[in-house]
Parts: structure tokens; sequence; C-alpha cells
């Protein structure tokens, strides 16, 4: 472990952004302290995806779990299991989509940069992408700066880098393949079955990276 | 019980500042959805205050128990029971006191927002108050706005709003004694004792408040 050692703070889900950010990382020889969340998430298995890269590479991970909060987000579908996920084709840039769970993610920014200040780095990465077909307020560029001008008040003037805010997922593959990610350790499915369904707004934008740079998803999906 | 019918949600600690702003809110007929946080905080016997008031005035309340968390805040000597609380005249404006919990107020106000955005509620109300004899950096006017610029992008528009965050604890008092608030009922005190320690910097800042308007505290002191 290298605890003493951290140079910053990263959120990994487990999922396909912030895995490749992790490795991204890895490979600049940063040593982040891993941060990763329970919420009562329907597709949890990403938390073991989580703790499989995290463990292989050393690095001191907490896991913080608000499941107990699940009130907060009873209108998510990403939550509420007795609201549907919606398929790809029903979602856009215009609306946000019920998967969006309320002011996540400042959450999970503010719990990181807490433990940021306790550890005493000022360095907080976050992987935010720039969506094709649908949209969440909280993962642009504009929002990560604004956070930024919130935490230049304060005395530790923590920073938040979300280096891949304006890559497509096309773009993270291509950076993920070069630098050897198992994507088939990571998860992405918002349904969180055994197998990917293939169809929900994530999978989608997955199918389509892969697709785009020509490989195949090594994920198995219905 | 009000469910249905909050119309915006309110952080009460069951403190002088908070219950003030309770009050405040009830007086102006608003009817807030009242979110209280245990944070592993040595003076969690203000918890029962908040509780107390809450009931009294026939609100929903939400105690969220962020105790598990307690890691995240080691270095915060209003958390970590082997650090020392420092006394009044150990504190200034110009540094950050041991007692300051790494960004606790913004992951009290986030939690807060998702709460007003699965009630469907606009404001959230925030009790933050202009310090005499020391200070945080996440309770300033500046903050607040920077914050709300936040918000400003998210489709919903949440609204932070923190009526007393220009007051000192004189004026905040003075307008509490005004609106009939029992004082006797609310906590203050760092060090969380059977009775209030009279020089902490919150108790002293306290004492200050009631010897400015030249009546006596109601709560029994060391």
């Amino acid at each position: 472990m290298n605890e003493g050692r951290s140079d910053s703070v990263v959120i990994l889900s487990g999922g396909f952004d912030s895995t490749t950010l992790l490795y991204y990382l890895h490979e600049r020889k940063r040593i982040p302290a891993v941060i990763t969340f329970k919420y009562g998430q329907r597709h949890n298995k990403e938390v073991r995806f989580a703790q499989m890269h995290t463990q292989s590479l050393g690095l001191l991970h907490m896991i913080v779990d608000l499941s107990p909060l699940q009130d907060l987000w009873l209108k998510s579908s990403l939550v509420n299991k007795d609201m549907e996920i919606p398929s790809a084709t029903h979602v856009s840039k215009e609306v946000p989509p019920s998967t969006y769970v309320p002011n996540r993610n400042m959450i999970f920014l503010s719990l990181a940069i807490a433990w940021a200040e306790t550890l005493g780095v000022q360095e907080v990465f976050y992987g935010a992408q720039k969506h094709d077909i649908y949209g969440y307020w909280d993962t642009t560029s504009e929002f990560t700066s604004r956070v930024n001008a919130v935490y230049d008040l304060q005395p530790n003037q923590i920073l938040i880098r979300a280096p891949f805010v304006n890559f497509t997922k096309t773009d993270i593959l291509q950076i993920g393949l070069k630098i050897g990610v198992d994507y088939s350790k990571t998860w992405s499915c918002y349904r969180g079955e055994d197998l990917a369904c293939g169809n929900c707004p994530t999978c989608a934008e997955r199918l389509k990276a892969f697709h785009d740079v020509g490989i195949k998803d090594p994920l198995h999906y219905q």
C-alpha cells in the first residue's frame, strides 16, 4: 500500500471512463488514493471491478457506503429499482435522462475533496467525459471550472482535474487501449444484470466507441 | 407532518445559528424540510435539539448519518477526540482553527441539494454567519455566491440562501429573541460535555452575543 505516498485522489466507479483515468494516471507515475462510492446503484457490480484494479496497482482505497441515503435519490432510475432504465433511443441531449442521480457528482467530489484535504494532497481527478447521445449538467468543463472557482477560496486550494472532460468515449477508449486497459474488467451497463444489456444509454455509447475504433468489446452482452 | 407541502430544505444542526434560521423561516410561513447531519462530531447532543425543534414545528426531518465516514476528517479536532479543542484565545481570523472539518459545509450543502431536487423544491437554506473571532472559508457570502454559480448550470436551478451570512451572532440573537427562540434548547459548545465549557471559540462568540444584548444565556456553563 502507498498510504503515505498518495499524491492525489481519484474517483473510481469501476466503469469505463474512470478505470481508464486510473491507468492514465498510473502511466504518468501518479499515485492517487482511490475513492469509490456505493449509493444503491443498480449496477453495483462496478464496485468489484474498482476493488480489483485498485488492488492490482497497490493503491490506497476508500469505499464509501452512501446506500443508507437512498431516500435522497428516489426519483432516479439508476437507484430506484421500481423505475425503468430508458433505452438509448429514448434519451437526448436536451432533457436530463431518468438515470440522472440528483447532485451525485457534487456529492462525490465534495467527499473526495475532504479526503484530499485530510491526506494533504491538492488534486482530485474526476472521470467526467463528453457524452455523445445524452448528457448530465455535472459532467461538463463549465461545471468543473465553476467548482474550481469555489475551491479557489479554500486555504488548501484543492484543484479538480477532469482530463477527459472534452473527450468522447471513443477518444477515451483510444487512450485506454494504448496503455493496455483491460475493458473486460470494467462495467458500464446501467441495468446491472448478469450480462450487459447493450441498449441502455451507457451501453450504447460504449458499443459505439468500440465500433468507432473497429474492435470488439471484450464484455459479454445479452 | 408536512411531507408533501415542503417548500424548501433547511440544514439544521441544533445549534444557535441554524435553530434561529429555522424559526425565522417558520415566522415567515415557510415550510422547510429539515436535514441534520451526524458526522462523529463531539457535540452530537446538538442533534437531539434539532429533533426537538423539528418535531415541535411538525416538519419533515431527515437525519443523515455520516459517522461511518470519520476517516475523512481525522485531522479535525471537532471529530477526532484525541485532539484538543482550542480555547477562544488561541484562534484568529487568519489561520483556520483545528475545529475546521474538511469540506464539511460543501458536503452538507450537496446532500441538502440532492434532497431538494428529489422533493422538487428550489431553495436550500444554510445558517452561515459572520464570525467575530475566527472564521471558516466556507461560511462567507463569496462562498455561497460561487456555489450558486455552480447550480446556475443545473436544470433545476437550486438556489442556496444564507440570510445570516453577513450577520454576527449578536445580530442573529437579536432576531431570534424577537421571534421567541428558546436558546436553552440550542447547543453550541464544541467540547460537547455535560455543561458548555464557556471558553471554546463558539462558546466565546455565543457568550459575547448575550453580553452584547445585555441578557443572560439560559444555557448552563461549567
